[in-house]
């Protein structure tokens, strides 16, 4: 019905006659005049109605916000001192002829400059959505898939749909289940990822698949998580971890450079051993140029038992993080970031503030400065290469509370004190661990059971389990872990190994797994994937750190969708029908 | 690891060192060498070990079917007696230099040739996708989804994400339910369609929306049904129907372009009425050349009662197909074809032969001629074009049983007697009935409720439901309904008068479609859509009447996966944690 948006209305329309659909954005009456912003997905641009034409000008002067209307007329430069610099539409405005409303609007309940509750917006995304904050986010959503799918197509990966209604899978986390109505007492689980079945399809030989999928884990959500996630799925045969690296990088890289315009540097690639060691992560967030420095071998003979135990402990770790012009945090915000440390496990945090570098001992000023000699404090100085104004952390514990705690401390200072740049960094982190020991003392997979393991054969990794090295890789940007994936076993009697180490017995096997096992006997390739979070891409494109302003109808962290208010009660019926009841339990019942 | 796919190798490599990686598709040893067919996704390549490297020659005759291998040799042009003209790769072959076992192949339990149970098939789809006639479908499907992105995105579609954990929708089949955790008790539903939400983000304003999407419907399967089925769901702003038409029919003609070759013709718009008067049947396959023809009028006055009683009858109808060619038809085949229109409900089937149309009534045999006059057989044989050889079927009953039972007589005679062609014929179907009355006189929503009527306001629907036309267009090809959608209504008040003729009270509209009704109070712009069966246009496009041929893992007619046993027993646990209970009810177990 529209001849052009309102948004790509400009210079080359002056003196055209146009037709324009949207909302009234704004109305003002200036002067005799009425002026009417009217708004659609491509941007704003401003008409006017002249009292000349009664009649329309009479019906313009009824509309409101967020009126619904057709509008035709006629292209015109502004007068010079009424150019609008700041807007796309800024040099012209559209002299109204002709007005249709399509529909009236009630008063809104929200405003649109952000004083409203996530809660209202949630309730009224259809109105929320309007916004081109908003609106704008979810463009280069699309882009952003659009870009994917086009880079994939044109290197020869097939588009392959995977079930959505399938068995329940053993990622970790909890299956949404859904009752069958055919069979009786018996569920299908909603998959946390396609795994199984792309790994299927390259024992099928369609060799490089991808797909773009949703996901659903039932977990207790955080604000950067949702019951329902979208997923950049890509397997591959016949490729090495290196070359299935190559190929996403290249279409991450090329996806900056299309969205914003940014040359990403190549990804540099570490270990997960060097990662935990010097950044206390597994995603280490490089703009950010704090490191962990270890200094046990230096505290190791200082008398003062709380540095000196742990850094003889082959389990402990005794590290420092020295903070650029740190010394001049104040006593109140070092116990808030001891408090902080805490949530780690960290039993305290000792500190030294550098005031004169050149002065050595002498010129450090630190509660613990007493327990340590002038040339320990001189080697700790040196080791750090601190600077005057610089304050040094000391974490002293076991590797684990130490590596986690100065992990996140080191984020949360680099934010606080601004020493966190504003570029991009991109980088790898591969060689992981197979295996973590959990509290028990049992072996749990750091991926997922069907990581393979680099350089051993089954036996060896039956032999040595617990020191075995995978073959996977995660993609990190800024902090955030983007993407990752592994080379896959593809051998049977490796596949039954690992499930051996995770305690998984033969029976087990054969009820979750036995159609893999079974896959596995005949001439399945070598293959390899990776799946990207899009939402979390997205996020990273657009700026912002809440996934809800990244998808159209999100749900909140009670899984919830204020909208539409689902969850909601079932026809009692329909539960007949598909042989299941509700269990009323007193203690849920208060829970609510 | 490969330098060029199996199917790719030519003439053009000749000369050149190749690496292929795939599958041993046929060993045979001859006169003291070893020929490999080595197959991957692309195709078929001959291999030949030369017993000169005696170490490589060996492990080649170790090879069996579909081990994985990969193979490096040299290209050569085969001798001129042997070149294989059927196959894309027959001009040359590969002189094996190396070989690399990635993974040995059990026997396998499918053979090739097709003697396989689709049970077996569905149980080891991990093989059956390997015979490159299935794998070439999916790959098919591949290209279509790709095809429908890239002109969707062409036109300024955005592909927005709806979600799948939702609530109830009201498409009229059996929702999925999946219990929630958090809110115990209560259920989301897997969407039928994203109707509501595609409508939500037109009133958002992002007037050009679509989405390859799955789709859940609960309901008992027939072989072209799925429980889980794929989508193009598209919808638009200011765009008339004719608009909507126009953009989706391109789409199509694209498809069939790029996918076959085939320039198809302009479509044919047809109305309901005149599809069910003619074909009897609002998805006419008019590649069938037969139509039924009314002759109520010639047999109003005849004796016969059972012409003359619902030729009278303003609910009767009295029609007749003449089938060329029919006259050949035997006793036994006729008496077969009474009882096949006794599905439909007709009870008996008069016919005529026409053996000499020149000579009147003594010219035609049938077993009602004694009942009519040579007036009326002349009159009948004018009416119906009959020429000799033909036999002329009579429906007389109901309009509905006549329309539906020589609607399907038609297609099964068409086939039967190769009446139908084999060209390309699609058109639209418009101007449905907006309502149909059930058995207890209620009214249904011919679509959904949320279609908007043609030319009429919120009083004049609700003053006469029963007339309405809505503004709602089906695409059909050759008998397959691959498309439907309609205009929306864009108004609370007439959404409101369609919820009352539906019979949803207030209570209950407020329950299910307060959003929707809310929604509608703030600027609601005019939106149209439509959504093809992505299912069922690869079945047409790849030539397969069975749905589970287009889908990589489908599921059976009791909606089940044979390949990974899901649906399955949940743990008691999850079970426990959602609040819900099995129960176990005698008549069920026995029944399973």
């Amino acid at each position: 019905m529209r001849t052009v948006y309102c948004g790509q209305v400009n210079e080359t329309h002056i003196g055209q006659q146009v037709v324009l659909c949207g909302w009234v954005n704004r109305r003002r009456d200036l002067g005799g005049v009425i002026f009417i912003d009217l708004r659609d997905r491509e941007g704003i641009v401003q008409v006017v109605y002249d009292p000349d034409l009664a009649d329309v000008f009479e019906r313009a002067s009824q509309l409101r916000q967020e009126f619904c209307v057709k509008i035709t007329g006629t292209v015109r430069a502004r007068d010079e001192r009424q150019v609008n610099k700041d807007m796309a539409t800024g040099g012209v405005e559209v002299s109204g002829l002709e007005l249709e409303v399509f529909n009236k609007a009630d008063i809104l309940p929200l405003d649109f400059n952000q004083t409203n509750t996530e809660e209202q917006r949630l309730k009224y995304r259809f109105l929320d959505l309007r916004r081109p904050e908003m609106s704008n986010r979810l463009k280069t959503r699309a882009k952003v898939s659009s870009l994917v799918r086009r880079f994939m197509d044109d290197h020869g990966f097939l588009d392959i749909e995977t079930p959505v209604l399938t068995k329940a899978t053993p990622e970790g986390a909890r299956d949404y289940l859904v009752p069958s109505r055919t069979h009786k007492g018996q569920f299908f689980a909603l998959p946390q990822s396609p795994q199984l079945f792309k790994q299927l399809l390259m024992m099928s030989g369609f060799d490089r698949y991808y797909q773009i999928v949703k996901c659903f884990r039932d977990e207790d959500l955080r604000a950067d998580r949702q019951p329902e996630f979208t997923q950049i799925d890509i397997e591959t045969s016949f490729m090495t971890a290196a070359q299935v690296r190559e190929v996403t990088e290249s279409l991450i890289t090329h996806m900056w450079k299309e969205i914003l315009d940014v040359e990403l540097p190549a990804f540099p690639s570490m270990t997960y051993a060097e990662a935990m060691r010097r950044f206390g992560s597994d995603k280490p967030d490089l703009r950010n140029p704090l490191e962990l420095i270890d200094v046990a071998d230096i505290l190791k003979d200082v008398e003062f038992k709380v540095f000196a135990e742990p850094a003889n402990n082959p389990k402990g770790r005794v590290a420092v993080l020295c903070v650029t012009g740190g010394a001049k945090l104040s006593r109140k915000q070092i116990d808030d970031y001891t408090k902080f440390v805490g949530i780690y496990g960290a039993k305290g945090m000792a500190w030294m503030k550098v005031k004169d570098v050149a002065a050595g001992a002498e010129g450090v000023q630190s509660p613990v400065a007493k327990f340590l000699s002038a040339d320990v404090i001189t080697a700790l100085l040196e080791r750090t290469n601190a600077k005057d104004g610089d304050i040094i952390f000391f974490g002293a514990d076991t590797n684990k509370v130490v590596t986690e705690a100065l992990g996140a401390l080191r984020l949360k200072v680099g934010v606080d004190l601004e020493l966190t740049s504003n570029e991009w960094k991109p980088l790898w982190v591969v060689d992981f661990p197979m295996f973590e020991e959990d509290e028990e003392g049992n072996l749990n997979a750091v991926h997922h059971p069907f990581t393979a393991p680099m350089d051993v054969n089954a036996a060896e990794l039956l032999a040595n389990p617990a020191n075995a090295i995978s073959d996977a890789y995660d993609m990190v940007i800024n902090g955030y872990e983007v993407g990752g994936g592994s080379v896959r076993i593809h051998k049977g009697e490796m596949q039954k190994a690992v499930f051996e180490i995770l305690g998984i017995e033969d029976k087990e096997q054969q009820d979750k797994f036995g159609f893999l096992l079974e896959a596995l006997k005949y001439g399945t390739p070598p293959h390899a994937g990776l799946a990207f979070g899009l939402d979390r891409l997205t996020m990273l494109l657009t700026g912002t750190d809440n996934i809800r302003d990244v998808i159209a109808f999100p749900k909140t962290t009670t899984a919830a969708c204020l909208l539409t208010s689902a969850p909601s009660e079932a026809n009692p019926a329909s539960l007949e029908e598909l042989s299941i009841a509700v269990v009323k339990k007193e203690k849920t019942t208060d829970a609510e």
